[in-house]
């Protein structure tokens, strides 16, 4: 093969994260540009094809990338586009496979981002020799990649596996994506913040290091958490509740062998996945009590989703 | 082929129906017993073994019959035995293939009812050239059939597709899985006259055909609603909407092409389909607005299911 690597992409609603790959699965180079600060779908793609070619241009790999593989949320692994994403800002159906193929003048293939991440776990992670597994994004959104007889499940339209906007609560919380109550409402980094400004309204006189705090974020809960803060400690305890119980719900679906837990809240530690493991064996149905197990990554956060993203590079054509 | 028939069995939690059935797919004779009235699975066998063995006696087809495929409840495909089922009158894990195995001396493969259902729909009925749908079946319970890339989902351990224990209201009715709130509780032909008792509960002075009746079943909810009794009316609207607002979910899961509805309630014409479609429709995230299909079984009820389960029988072993 005269060309030895891939280039894999992943598109975050925050960052945008990409590297150059070998044939063995070693990431040799990558950098990141932020998604959200371009208004216009063709000014993010200029500028994400000037971060990649400077970085191709310093690893001398301008001629050797066999392809391109995409993972972005709401990805059509079909159409090649990305259709109505609620996480960035641009809208309606972007041509991305096309507008990146134009710029590079190489195949490119896209899909979900967690389908990435999930190609990438059963390639080099947690997922290795597994038939049947469910992959879960924790980040700015819930996503979700589902593996069924070995295969990846796109689904009729390309669109399979957003688990994310699974029903957590119904007429719960208002979800970008225009429903209420989808689990990644609850259970995204945004989530935890918005669980966290519930609490605080609800529980006016108990004090608490989130008190009077208008920029909240995630890791703000989590370090509070750390040190002790009851409230900041029970949001973790409802938001691993939450997530337990609907991946519960996934396995009476597909009965996985396991669900690989990835992404910024995984990290979390016990925080999360302690309710998470009580609410998850409490509500399985007893045919699967004890039988599934829920994993963390065992690949880097970045290199998860480029890693699998990059190997759609390999057959895109 | 020298043995020219396979027999398919369907197990429902009230009725056992089972037929002889040609390689072109037609039921060339079926008879049924009751399931719920022996109290020793061993006597169930027995009476079942004894009626096919009366059905295959009187069309001279004892030694003619190939395989024999079984669709129950909780039935597991990779170990041939009936894992916990709520809905049967044995506990535990019945070795169901084994049991018919070896009082027929020929090969048993099984699966859950709903599946032996999807598989008789794709070969047969609605699903016809269709490589991804979603088999709910309305009956007693709740079941399901998932069908991806054009394969049943088993599962890890075969036993995916139990759509009827997804959670349709957290902490909702009790479930005979243990569970709260199972789809099942809501849309199954019991949970419809469970709703109905709701409903009289709630609305004591409301003027109804449902009132004072302590034997209602979901006949009789559907006979008063056809006779336009507001209240009866009211208890399909929800158990319609209740299934849309479900059937979306799934939809978010694995994208099907279509969802095929089965069973009794499948009957209840649009008093269950218009407010079902309009739930769906609502609540569909943006990118599967109008594209899935909801549609009515193709095959008449009992040949379904068993048609489905015969399949099984060609490939026994």
């Amino acid at each position: 093969m005269n060309k030895p690597y891939v280039l894999g992409i992943d598109i975050g609603g925050t960052n945008t994260v990409f590297g150059l790959v070998d044939a063995r699965g070693t990431v040799v180079a990558s950098s990141s540009i932020k998604t959200g600060i371009f208004p216009l779908f063709e000014e993010y793609i200029d500028a994400l094809y000037n971060a990649i070619k400077a970085l191709l241009v310093a690893h001398g790999a301008e001629d050797q990338v066999h392809g391109i593989g995409v993972g972005a949320p709401n990805a059509n692994y079909y159409t090649g586009k990305i259709e109505y994403a609620p996480n960035l800002v641009w809208k309606g159906e972007l041509p991305l496979a096309e507008a990146l193929s134009e710029k590079f003048g190489i195949p490119v293939a896209i899909t979900n981002d967690a389908n990435a991440a999930a190609i990438g776990e059963m390639t080099y992670g947690a997922a290795r020799g597994m038939k049947d597994f469910i992959m879960v994004t924790l980040g700015t959104g819930v996503g979700g990649g589902v593996v069924c007889n070995g295969t990846m499940v796109y689904g009729f339209d390309g669109m399979a596996g957003e688990l994310g906007h699974l029903t957590a609560r119904r007429n719960g919380r208002l979800c970008g994506c225009g429903r209420h109550g989808c689990l990644e409402t609850y259970c995204s980094a945004t989530g935890v913040v918005r669980t966290a400004y519930e609490f605080l309204e609800a529980r006016v006189d108990e004090p608490t290091m989130l008190r009077d705090r208008l920029d909240l974020t995630s890791k703000d809960i989590y370090d509070a958490a750390m040190a002790g803060d009851k409230m900041a400690q029970d949001v973790f305890e409802f938001t691993g509740k939450v997530l337990g119980e609907m991946l519960a719900d996934f396995v009476s679906f597909t009965s996985p062998q396991a669900i690989i837990i990835f992404g910024g809240l995984a990290k979390s530690g016990e925080l999360l996945m302690k309710p998470l493991r009580e609410a998850f064996e409490a509500n399985n149905m007893p045919i699967h009590k004890g039988k599934v197990k829920i994993l963390l990554s065992e690949l880097k956060e970045a290199d998860a989703a480029v890693l699998g993203a990059s190997a759609l590079g390999w057959e895109a054509k």
